[in-house]
């Protein structure tokens, strides 16, 4: 065992068991988890591998430990679901230094904490190249109450939370102008998203969503998975599209970065016609930006010109936003 | 997404909803599992990385699968659990050939299909260099009768399924003659183990073992966690080693494989002498080879010379057993 493996231990250690659902964490060839009876599990996993979803000349440890559990808390958030517990395996090149390590874990950590979710076990190793990170967050939610992305019907509306594209714009300042690099305070919701787990929550609580995703792929691939599991197509008013404003900046992110880029985590969620929606949920702004049509096809509409075809672009981390 | 993506995710389609525990697998945010009502849930996660774990020059991809899932498995063996589900996350090089990954989907699966654990879901992404996977077991244990390391009392008599030393022993074979590779139909202990999923439940069902831990570091270092967890020490009779054949013959592999070796996935318990022991479970025979003692220290005896400290030597796949 290397010193990062035991200095991650000792700190996965001390913060475990404050959660009721953790019975053994660390210490035994499982993890024995009392999660609430006769709820469904909810379980995900998702990697964060150096040089392509993060950059360490780009992302502070402490950034990049944060986003790799915000991601799976999303992926909870996206379900209507409550977080437990997070497994961590982490493999690290022999030369990673101990600085970066600890940051990285205690970015992890002040997340989990915030959400008190124990990191309950995990695996180390060494890595040939490049550090590799891989979360999985297990959660669960009432029987038969998780909410899919396949619900959607014509005529519901779609709705997402908070603002889109500040996560691929920033991105982009660093491909504009590598000089001057977006300081990590200044552009939270990139280095420090915040997953809307409450919110996600209240949705399912409420039953007020037919289907949701989280944004990690951008609107236009996410809502395509909507559009495929639920047999339908969408249409986006493009005006209403709740537009980032970054950096301190009061102009809004370009509208690209909104329809295409990636890991905004917010959530995109459809809801039918007989439904309320509050305009915000525990702070967070609620906005409708289209309904669901028939045809599995997604278009953009505006007031002034013909409706045009939305395709989905896919995300790729470290390519420019087209 | 990638071909090999696809493939994989075809392939994972395809033989998911055959296990009553996975409502959702791939296609939503979180695979939805419903576990039975009031039991614990057990959760492991394991590295197979290359280079690391494995090397493509001396294991066909099939087995590489294979004892990727089986390590996971072996871990809810050894709590005495069921597994239910498991979650691969698969990071590929750019230029894996697709035959490869192919063998080793089919590997996998083959042993998920022979447990009844469907592949509920993971992630794939592009490797810097190297081919790494990482794989998580949900299982789970009717409620506090999980099997954990540390309820070994002085007294209890110690126990070993199977035989020992089988997989390091043929490593070494590699390792002593490059030219003449061990054939994995012929060394099946190392290529494809077989988790003990069948005796860890017996064990906990009759109430048989009083501490449990799987043999994949080899049984000094396994031994010395069981100690350390239950605060005591142990002496093993090197007589009543229980060494492995390998590769046909009829001599046993050297004591050093069977005390250091890793990787033999079978199952090291603990058992009150109040408690009777049968001599094999499903067909898998069971060993006692010692005996729980005061201290912390571990010793091997023999009738003919005074006991010999045995200490915790660590296992590094790829190091030549010492």
């Amino acid at each position: 065992m290397s010193l990062s493996e035991k200095h991650i231990i000792v700190q996965i250690r001390r913060q475990t068991g404050r959660n009721r659902a953790v019975i053994t964490g660390i210490g035994n060839d499982c993890a024995i988890l009392r999660l609430p009876s006769g709820d469904d599990t909810l379980v995900t996993t998702d990697f964060s591998i150096e040089g392509v979803h993060f950059r360490r000349d780009w992302h502070p440890p402490r950034s990049v430990g944060h986003r790799c559990l915000a991601r799976g808390l999303s992926d909870i958030a996206a379900m209507g679901g409550q977080p437990h517990a997070a497994f961590l395996s982490l493999a690290l090149p022999p030369d990673t230094p101990q600085t970066w390590v600890n940051a990285f874990v205690s970015g992890l950590l002040g997340l989990a904490e915030e959400f008190k979710v124990p990191l309950a076990g995990g695996d180390t190793s060494e890595s040939p190249s490049g550090i590799l990170a891989d979360i999985m967050v297990v959660g669960s939610v009432p029987r038969d109450q998780a909410i899919t992305r396949s619900g959607a019907k014509v005529g519901d509306s779609i709705y997402v939370t908070g603002e889109l594209g500040a996560s691929a714009a920033t991105l982009d300042l660093f491909f504009s102008n590598p000089q001057r690099r977006p300081s990590p305070g200044k552009f939270m919701r990139h280095f420090y998203p915040e997953p809307r787990i409450a919110v996600g929550r209240y949705l399912r609580e409420k039953k007020i969503a037919s289907s949701m995703i989280d944004l990690s792929d951008g609107l236009s691939t996410d809502l395509n998975h909507i559009c495929e599991e639920g047999g339908v197509g969408a249409e986006i008013a493009v005006s209403t599209l709740p537009l980032a404003c970054i950096g301190g900046s009061k102009h809004p992110v370009g509208l690209h970065f909104a329809l295409h880029g990636g890991e905004d985590y917010e959530l995109l969620f459809t809801v039918s016609p007989r439904v309320r929606v509050p305009k915000s949920v525990g702070g967070v702004r609620v906005t409708e930006i289209g309904r669901i049509v028939k045809g599995g096809k997604m278009w953009l509409t505006s007031p002034t010109s013909k409706p045009v075809l939305l395709k989905p672009q896919g995300w790729q981390h470290f390519q420019r936003t087209p």
